[in-house]
């Protein structure tokens, strides 16, 4: 492995203005049974490349996306419902790989991967490889809710995992509305195609004669499949504690058909862990960039494990140098590429505890080796969703440094 | 939870052979280029319930699957190459829910689950839901081996999972034969499917009426799924001290077309990893029973990672208490359903270290929470397999107590 430069962004502290003012909506009538509603959401539209033109897309979706998990949170809804709205943002626009406008696979069909987790009861629910389906992660939510009803008859155990064509038909089966797949292609990601296979058959039309199995795996080692990379993902607190976490990814483009990447794989694409005994921070996790390297090295549960650990941001650090970029199960790899969004949260002291004040400190960040990455993060008391590219600092290599940035808010209610 | 009772049993000390009568061919020729020949390997058919019936047919295909990887380890095979070799035997016994006479699907169909991992490069590979491939495990060993070749043409990265008739097809790209499914599916498979599938009628029958769903979760909580279980795998160490990993499985009996289980599952069907700098044992571990289960609890990543604490049964006792039976990830689950196989091994201090003797201690173990288990080991010293059917003790309950026996055994070999 060769050696490594990290870059480590300035944590910044964004105190949440409801710290010096708490809703006082919430605290003007104390004989009413209390209302929980509060919560933050942070989004990511991938870890990979966004170009200049396209920043304002992409900050733009992933504003909606908070927008939503927050409207669901205002609603009362719990962690799970907000994740899965605000992923439904994110799939549904043609900019980002998921859902609609998902990469193409060799075959020139879309085959989408999405996973979503509930810290609360640690039930998990995914799809992979699935077709036809605009929001591959409301199946993936369906299939997380209908395991928690329990058995099926004749005891037999629902399923958390399913895959393609069944995964297809469970979703039709349970009610959701099938969609044609020529309608989730959007013209980028047909252009896309059509110029990646011209790419392929150039590259693979160079390889031909005696070496070609050797040249083949020499070729393009430079090749920046950056754009391939911008997975979609969220991850939520509710004012309960809870927290959850999701991803979608329509994969890589021109994978073999039927590849199914971390976005649908146990601890690899998302991970939400509620506090416990052993545990004594909520902590939720979302990943993206190069799918088999994210489930090789199963980065979403060591971040999640990491930031169990005092000081979050040295954690992070850590863990995306340790278990990611010089991890040994991926030591044959000169560069790796991903990316994550993090949430740790615990309940804080509160100065005045006489007021019935109950907080939640809400500690986020994201890290990346890819180029870029560009998140989104807005807490119920905030009028608008931030948003932000972070960036790897100029002249350092993608897939060998990261980035690292990331805040902190506070998040108070009235409780009983 | 409910409070749990657990039987441990006693650690039979298999001291082999070889370790008062070191292989005499070995060191007949000091001056000869040193072979290093050797290993072991221990293999499952499965936790779940094995009748005195069939006992018989379990233990002698065990008996193939270790003489297969004994074969191949004696031909100066690695430890991946060996345990596929076992897997298959295991797969093409129509009696094991894998490969041949695996367990059909609420469709009628056989969709097959296998995974394979090589400690010495960390790689994986695994299939999930493929039909029509006799050999579920040579597509995940070739997934493996392709994925280690590097990348794809244009700069692709090669997939390590792929599901679905998208795997089918690459496996038949890769050079190897379809199967008709029909020649799949035994009498046994068959005659099972439809008494599940009357089973199945009959308890919706019962459940319509205004209550049907809520009736349907509570049915059939004591009903006995253990014949579906018997998933089956292999743990190997070579003379190098390599070890690798496989599971496979047909899945469980009348599962939703799709869905996968613990065997495709990164993490939980199958571990192997190499001794490092951080690690001081190889470790390598297979798992068996109920897919969501293993899944959930990540099984297979958790018994190796506890395998590196000193006292390696108490260390696989506390793991299957603590993250298996107990674990708060299967909180609402009132049996908990599954097996594994582990082995582990260091080098070991040689008494006569004159005699350029090198050693290395294989300390292998299973345990399961099913009422039975059927194990068989052998090394490479041995004239034939061990076999042996483990049982929980008399008036236990099954998903709540646990077995857990294992033994030692010391390799040896010349060396430089």
């Amino acid at each position: 492995m060769i050696s490594l430069s990290s870059y480590a962004g300035v944590m910044e502290s964004l105190m949440n203005s409801a710290e010096e003012q708490p809703p006082s909506s919430l605290l003007a009538n104390k004989n009413q049974k209390p209302k929980c509603v509060g919560g933050f959401v942070l989004v990511h539209a991938g870890a990979g490349y966004h170009s200049e033109s396209k920043a304002k897309e992409y900050k733009h979706v992933c504003k909606r996306a908070c927008q939503r998990a927050v409207d669901r949170l205002k609603a009362g809804a719990l962690a799970v419902e907000a994740v899965a709205a605000a992923l439904v943002e994110l799939e549904d626009s043609p900019f980002t790989n998921a859902g609609m406008g998902s990469n193409l696979n060799l075959s020139g069909e879309i085959e989408c991967d999405a996973s979503i987790m509930d810290g609360k009861s640690l039930h998990y629910g995914a799809v992979g490889a699935i077709s036809g389906m605009k929001n591959p992660v409301l199946v993936a939510n369906r299939l997380l809710s209908e395991a928690q009803k329990g058995k099926l008859s004749a005891g037999r155990i629902p399923p958390c995992f399913l895959v393609g064509r069944g995964a297809h038909d469970w979703a039709v089966g349970h009610g959701m509305p099938p969609c044609l797949s020529e309608k989730m292609a959007t013209k980028f990601s047909l252009s896309a195609y059509k110029r990646n296979k011209r790419k392929m058959e150039l590259a693979e039309k160079m390889d031909t004669g005696h070496n070609q199995a050797k040249k083949r795996r020499q070729s393009s080692e430079n090749e920046n499949c950056s754009g391939c990379l911008d997975t979609v993902g969220a991850v939520v607190v509710d004012l309960e504690g809870n927290v959850a976490a999701a991803v979608s990814s329509g994969g890589l483009a021109m994978k073999h058909p039927g590849r199914v990447g971390q976005a649908a794989h146990y601890g690899c694409g998302c991970w939400a862990e509620n506090a416990c005994n052993m545990n004594p921070y909520s902590t939720a996790v979302s990943t993206s960039g190069c799918g088999e390297h994210l489930i090789r090295t199963m980065l979403a549960r060591e971040c999640s494990a990491a930031m169990q650990s005092e000081d979050a941001h040295q954690a992070l650090l850590d863990a995306m140098q340790n278990k990611f970029i010089s991890s040994p199960f991926l030591a044959s790899e000169d560069r790796v590429l991903g990316g994550v969004i993090v949430l740790r949260c615990c309940r804080c002291v509160e100065p005045q505890p006489s007021q019935n004040i109950q907080g939640i400190l809400v500690e986020f960040l994201w890290s990346h080796t890819t180029e870029s990455m560009c998140v989104g993060y807005m807490s119920v008391q905030d009028s608008k969703a931030k948003t932000h590219i972070s960036r790897l600092p100029p002249g350092t290599v993608p897939g060998q440094c990261l980035a690292i940035e990331g805040g902190v808010c506070r998040l108070t209610s009235a409780v009983e």
